[in-house]
């Protein structure tokens, strides 16, 4: 028996699409929805709509932004000589979220990953080639250390070292803070290979 | 830095307010939603505008539904004499995927918990008396085993009793597949109370 009724249903099935959001949560979350103030509600429709339509593509380094360049590429106080390339938008945001680091980035949305069949053209692979024929004092890889992660830093440092541009990657091994008997075989064997001299 | 733009920003904060959707979920669902396809942004979004302005509370039960009586109240072939009490439509749900009970519903929308401020006049009870007044040959309190849950069902049960009716509250104990040794002391204690003769 439909005990919900049409609109409730399509609610919970538009919600159940969205990643990490199971059949149990998208009711949840639809109830919840139907409880909140009617402002609210408006808020979060329109939100998702205007987000979708007034977000592009960076310009320059691809991620998701609402002017043609972001404010990271379009800011002058920022090396852009130095770039470091990114699976996606959330990892640029962790890294930002350091404030460590003072170069500019570039968003590939995704990682190599034949399995899954996307190949090194359903990344922004020939946006970054373009962008290297400007002056690029090192490519930092900051792909994940997952299969995928790893096998699209070998393919981008490939593809870039012809071009005597200096390419790293960033360092794995175990957690700050974390404990060893925590970490993972493959973790405390790349800890161990990247071991440095005190 | 806003490294986002404004629209990207907003989403993010109208995706956190949801419940069990932290700062990172948040961010991770705005990047996939903006990903999407127009048509499906679309949808989701007039989902959300539609189910809020076309759901209500049935006339009856006071569950969520986008008629005046919902399919179960509104069915012949259930029994309207045995009412089930439940916190939310959720919990409503989970009883009608067993597809054996045959009764009809009440839906609280929450239980009593003075801690947070919630009283017997905020929750659905003023509509259950007054169904009562027609014939109920038994009121069975499914809320859910919690503090709170449990407080409700004594409030109800002493609410209801004087008026001679019949009121029951559903088994709790080691749940069906479970191991003992997982379950918590109370839940043990409460199944060794419950035992019954074989």
């Amino acid at each position: 028996m439909d005990i919900y009724g049409g609109e409730v249903n399509r609610l919970i099935e538009e919600l159940s699409r969205l990643p990490g959001i199971g059949p149990k949560g998208a009711q949840r979350l639809a109830f919840y929805i139907i409880g909140m103030p009617e402002d609210q509600v408006e808020a979060l429709s329109s939100a998702i709509r205007q987000a979708k339509q007034n977000t592009r593509y960076c310009r320059e380094c691809c991620t998701m932004t609402d002017q043609e360049l972001c404010p990271i590429c379009a800011s002058k106080t920022r090396n852009h000589r130095l770039i470091m390339v990114v699976e996606n938008p959330r990892d640029l945001a962790a890294y930002e979220k350091t404030g460590k680091y003072e170069g500019v980035y570039h968003v590939l949305h995704g990682a190599i990953n034949p399995a899954a069949g996307i190949g090194p053209q359903d990344i922004r692979l020939k946006e970054l080639l373009l962008r290297l024929h400007e002056d690029c004092d090192e490519l930092i890889i900051a792909t994940n250390s997952s299969v995928e992660g790893e096998a699209t830093a070998m393919y981008i440092s490939r593809m870039v070292k012809p071009a005597g541009i200096k390419c790293t990657r960033i360092a794995s091994g175990v957690p700050v803070g974390g404990d060893l008997e925590c970490a993972d075989e493959m973790t405390l064997l790349r800890a161990l290979e990247g071991r440095v001299e005190l």
